[in-house]
Formats: structure tokens, C-alpha cells, sequence
């Protein structure tokens, strides 16, 4: 196993350790301030060390929030039981939420519709399991939910009340806020996220239903959020990591991005002014998230080995396994100027999916050294 | 382990076996009658029962072509010894190269600059082992390679010629006709990948330089190409699967594609028309090949359960986990006609990088049974 970045076959996946920790503890801190609890996303990352870091190192019993069962399985395995699945439940994953219910997994399960809801009662009382559920809030038209004011939310409340089913609360997610131009549309989005949750929360009590989780989260809304009364929970996932997407929206310096791809130049075409290197899309992801941004990042900002951004290059075309470097400006690349065999790292447009391209993270500090490799998983 | 498609959990990987079998079939037919051998690209599937079949069943001793050296390790351990590695070589691979080399894998590693073949002449003299090498050709300005014409070609197999470096011929790859406008287009795109590689083979042997591999290919060119004269060998990846992509181009009827997503319906947002799904960018890649061409697709053709295409149906929108199917003419989906639960295929924009989002193939054949589970591997 290589101990340095250096020695390493390309392309692999590097993840600032000291960045990291950084990230974290500045979010906690952040969480910690607005008084609620803090249910840190593990889609982002899918690693046990980076759930117990975000977790404050302390405990394996605190809160997460999963986008897939296969992480629910997993980490209630090393210890994290009160899990929140934050997408809306397809029937055929019910047997498989009764199975980590009956094994002590205290995993909440996300409903927006009415069939939803007669299924979960339906199949509650058969298995002889409660199934605690929330109800999903549209807070900003994005993508699933019900709208805080909407008759079907009580509806929900009454089908689910039917059985053996524990509504346990609401939940809402600012996915929007991706989207916003600037800080002062993401405290808009953030205080219209839980606006909208906490008159949900208001609605069901007043009709006698118990709430006791109201569940905000986006990693935009969290950093901006100034108030979060009548919330008790928050949801984010990328900030460990950061990316271009978070830096594009003013929600981080370049600076705290974490994760980057190790790659190699492998050669030229000098009369184009490109460098060619071995990370295509398979090792950064298609993701095109900074191309309706400001600046457009192409697939990704291209560092030296020690992480320092070099000019203004990006990867700015990718095949499977081949990235094309250039100036965003259009100044040509020469071979004298980066050589065959020159170690880039190239930082990520959303670290979600860059990640989610690799088998594991080589940890490094600030340096070349590898200090750790902490594996990932995926699937479902 | 479910035995039927309607059993197992969502999203999954879903390939069908009659569909691949006749791909593989006529491209087999297609590639003997221009009188080529042929070396298929096993980077689309990175699986062993697909290469064995593309291989024409008999034998595992046919050539094979990798974009990564992990493919190169997994297939040569299973018998594919005929080995090409199709991206410009980065040094920090050199050892590895050698390793398999001893192993007895015939491998080809591919150059298209002085500083990679000086390198490539050290490390062979150092190790004691004999590398065999094709330069890479640039017939269309796509990528990396040197044009023909080029007295560049020349040096790199003068300098290859001092060392312990087997010149083994030359390759092309007509990336750009994945871009092409029709199929008299990609034609056009198949003289010129092979005019390009045959000048460069006649330039070498002129200066006295053996040359035994004349390497095109890309599916559309293999498909379209009226007459290989000179070339010795056909590369081709994507054709077992087909894909929107290559639908979109000419190259593949809708009915050809062998490969989908199995995803469920989790829900409606009915004033938008809108139905969600549990297919987001994780089960369906972030490729969106098809947004330049003539029939933007999405993130992929919506299909039902038994793979026929339903309306103008896609998924226009993901998250992670999310997938937003909507009518690309603008017509709305109403929870009636797509129940919550409801199973659905999606048809992928390319191929490659959706399969490489899944760790197994759920194959049928023309139904809903699950004959076989074939496992994928991936990373470098």
C-alpha cells in the first residue's frame, strides 16, 4: 500500500483530513448555536470514520439521516440505530424497514402520499411492528412533499392514526437553495424551510396528532439559517466536504473543499493548448453542477498535488477514463509547463457524486503523506 | 435472493439477455464479414460473463480491450491474456504494466508522446522486460494521439526502436462520431479513422518499422464502416447494451437496448404533472448525452415493467435518490395512470456510465424472471 500521494496509481480519491475535521466541528458549532440536534447526512461520504467524526466522536448512538437502506443496514450495524430514511418509501422496501425495526433499529421512514400511507398501516398491522413514520413537507416546489397548508396532510395524519404506525413528525429539505443566487436568497430559503415545517408541526398538533420531530436540512440552508425556532432537528450532508457547487453558492472558500482527485498528465495536444490526464468521468462523475453558476468549473478545478489551485484550469472535457485540461480563459496549456507525469488534484463540482465513484479515501494532512485509508461503500 | 423483477428492491440493474445476445451476434457477424479480428472493449460491462460472450463463447484467448489496468488484472486472471489498454499510459502504471508482463499477459500499452516513450525505454531496460507499445493515432482532433502526418510518429518509434520496446503497431479512435449528425456522417467518420490509421502503419513500415496491429473503432463507426482494407483489428464497447445515445445517432433501434433501470414510483406532486421516482442520478448516472442531440431524453426514456416505452415519457429531473418523471411534450401524469409502487424501466442515456452506478445484472430474457445475477466489478 502507498504511504504517499506521490506513489499512488492515478486516478484515486484524496481527502484532506485536517479540512475535514475542520468542516465538521464548524458545523457542529454552527448546530450547536441554533439549539437543536444535529442528524448529519451519511449519503455524502458512506464511511464509518467520517459518521463517527460528524457524530462528534463521542457516541455511535446519535442521530443520522440515510438515502438508502443499504445505509441504514450498515451503519446500524456499527452502532447508529436512531436512523432517518429521507426519501419517500417504495412498497418493496417494506419488508426490509420491518427486518431493522425487529432488530432494534429505531428507523424513521419518509410518506408524502395517501396510498403510501394505507400500505404502511396495512402492512404494520400484518408484520405486528410499529413503523415510525414522518411526513414530508414541500417547502420550496422542488421535489416531493405535501405543502404545509395542504388538506392532505391532516388526511395523512388520520389514515396513519388508523394503525400501527407512530407518526413521529415532520420533515422538510431546501433543496432549492442549490439553486439560490447568493446569501441573502439562501437565509430567504432557509427561513421559508422552516416556516413551512413548523406550521406543518402547528397544523397536526392543533388537530391532536404527536409531533415531536420537526426536521430541517440542506447544507446551504444549515450555514445561513440565522433562527430555528420550533425546529428540532437539522439535516446536512455535504459540508464535511464542500464542493465547487458550495463554493459557487458562497457557502464555503475554496480553501475548505476536502476531497479531490489524484491524477496524472499523460500527454498534450499542443496545438489545442490541452493537457490530457487520466481522470475522465468515471473518476469525477458527470456531475455538471457549476455549469449554470457564475463561473462554470467544467468537471472540475485543477490543483497542484498539494492542493493549491493552478490558474485558472479546469478539466473541461471528460471520456471514460480521459480529462481534458484547458484555461478557463483560453490561455493554451503547454507541455513545458505541466509535464507528462504531473501529479494534479482535481476538485470536485458535488462531492456526492465524485465520491460515490470510488471504493475508498486516501486521508492525507495537509501534505503528501497518506495517513489513513478509510474504505465506502455503495449500492442498494 | 428474488427470482422476479417485481420482487426485488428498487432501483436495480436490469439487462436482457436476448437483447445482448443478439447485439453481440450480429456485431460478431458484422466485424467477420470486414474480415477483422476482433478485440471488443470490456470497459461498458466489466463482466465476465458478457466478455465471454462477446467473445463468441469458444475460447477466452481473444483479444480484449481495458480502459484501466484493474480490468486488465480481473480479465487476464480469467484466461483474456490478448490485452490492450486503450488510454495513453501515465507513468506511475509502469510497474504494474511490468507486473502483468511477467504474469504472461500480452499486454499493449498505448503512447502518443516522447517524454511517456523515453520513460516507457528506462523502465523496460530496467526491469528486463520487453513492453509492448502502439502509438496512438488522432484521426479526428477529439482527443489525444498524433496526426499522421506528423513527423512526431516517426521519432516515438525511433526512440521506442532503442530500447527494450516492442513497436506492435497503431491506434485510432473515432471519438468524434459520437457527435456525428446521422449516419452519412459516421461513415465519413469511418473512412477517416481508417484512412488516418493505415497512413500512419505504411509511414512506419516505410521507415522500416514493423507494424502487426492496425487498431480502429467505436460502435458507430464498426457499424457503419463500409470496408476496413488495411486495418487489422475492430475495437467496439457500448454494442452489447446500445444506449439513448446511440439510438439518437442512427446506430440502434429503441427495441436493441439491452440495459435499464428498475425503479418505483414513490409518489406525485399532481398540480405539476410530475411522478417521482426512486431512480435519481446514483441508479441512472448524472450522463446527459442526449441533451445535444435531436431528441433530448433526460436522464432516460421511461419504460414499463416488461421494457416497452410508455408515452413520451422521462425522467427529467434527479437528486440522489430522486428520480422526476415527466412528458417531454408537456403532457401531465396523473397518480391514476402511475400508481404509487408502480415498477418502471428506464432506458439509459449511455450505457457505460449507468452500468458502472451498479454492482450486479439482473438478467432476463424478454419477462420479468431473473435467470441470473452477474456481477460487475469497477476502480482502478
Amino acid at each position: 500500500v502507498a504511504r504517499d500521494l506521490a506513489r499512488l496509481e492515478t486516478p484515486a480519491l484524496v481527502l484532506d483530513g485536517a479540512i475535514l475535521e475542520a468542516n465538521v466541528h464548524r458545523m457542529r458549532a454552527r448546530v450547536e448555536r441554533l439549539g437543536v440536534r444535529f442528524r448529519p447526512h451519511v449519503k455524502t461520504h458512506k464511511c464509518l470514520e467520517i459518521a463517527r467524526l460528524a457524530a462528534g466522536g463521542a457516541s455511535e448512538t446519535s442521530p443520522i439521516t440515510v438515502s438508502t437502506l443499504r445505509e441504514a443496514d450498515f451503519f446500524a450495524a456499527a452502532g447508529f440505530t436512531d436512523v432517518l430514511y429521507a426519501v419517500g418509501l417504495a412498497p418493496n422496501k417494506l419488508d426490509h424497514v420491518v427486518a431493522l425495526l425487529r432488530r432494534g433499529v429505531d428507523l424513521k421512514v419518509l410518506i408524502d402520499n395517501l396510498a403510501t400511507a394505507r400500505l404502511l398501516v396495512a402492512h404494520a398491522r400484518a408484520a405486528g411492528v410499529p413503523i415510525p413514520v414522518l411526513i414530508e413537507i414541500d417547502c420550496d416546489g422542488h421535489r416531493a412533499g405535501v405543502r404545509a397548508g395542504d388538506p392532505l396532510l391532516l388526511e395523512l395524519a388520520a389514515e396513519l392514526a388508523r394503525g400501527q404506525v407512530e407518526l413521529r413528525g415532520v420533515l422538510t429539505h431546501a433543496g432549492a437553495s442549490y439553486d439560490c443566487k447568493g446569501t441573502e436568497e439562501i437565509r430567504a430559503a432557509a427561513a421559508a424551510e422552516r416556516d413551512s415545517v413548523v406550521q406543518a408541526a402547528e397544523s397536526l398538533r392543533a388537530a391532536g396528532h404527536p409531533v415531536s420531530i420537526v426536521s430541517v436540512g440542506s447544507t446551504p440552508t444549515a450555514i445561513f439559517a440565522p433562527d430555528l425556532t420550533g425546529v428540532t432537528e437539522l439535516r446536512a450532508g455535504v459540508f464535511p466536504f464542500f464542493d465547487l457547487v458550495m463554493h459557487g453558492l458562497g457557502v464555503c472558500r475554496l480553501e475548505e473543499l476536502a476531497l479531490s482527485v489524484l491524477t496524472s498528465v499523460i500527454g498534450h495536444q499542443p496545438e489545442k493548448g490541452w493537457a490530457l490526464v487520466d481522470a475522465g468521468w468515471m473518476a469525477l462523475s458527470r456531475d455538471r453542477g457549476t455549469s449554470t453558476q457564475q463561473v462554470d468549473q467544467g468537471y472540475g478545478r485543477v490543483c497542484d498535488l498539494a492542493g493549491r489551485p493552478l490558474h485558472d484550469w479546469v478539466v473541461s472535457a471528460t471520456n471514460q477514463e480521459h480529462g481534458i485540461v484547458t484555461s478557463r480563459a483560453g490561455a493554451p496549456l503547454s507541455p513545458e509547463s505541466l509535464p507528462v507525469g504531473t501529479l494534479l488534484r482535481i476538485l470536485p463540482n458535488h462531492a456526492c457524486a465524485t465520491a460515490a465513484q470510488h471504493d475508498r479515501y486516501h486521508v492525507v494532512r495537509g501534505a503528501t503523506a497518506i495517513e489513513e485509508v478509510w474504505p465506502r461503500f455503495r449500492g442498494w
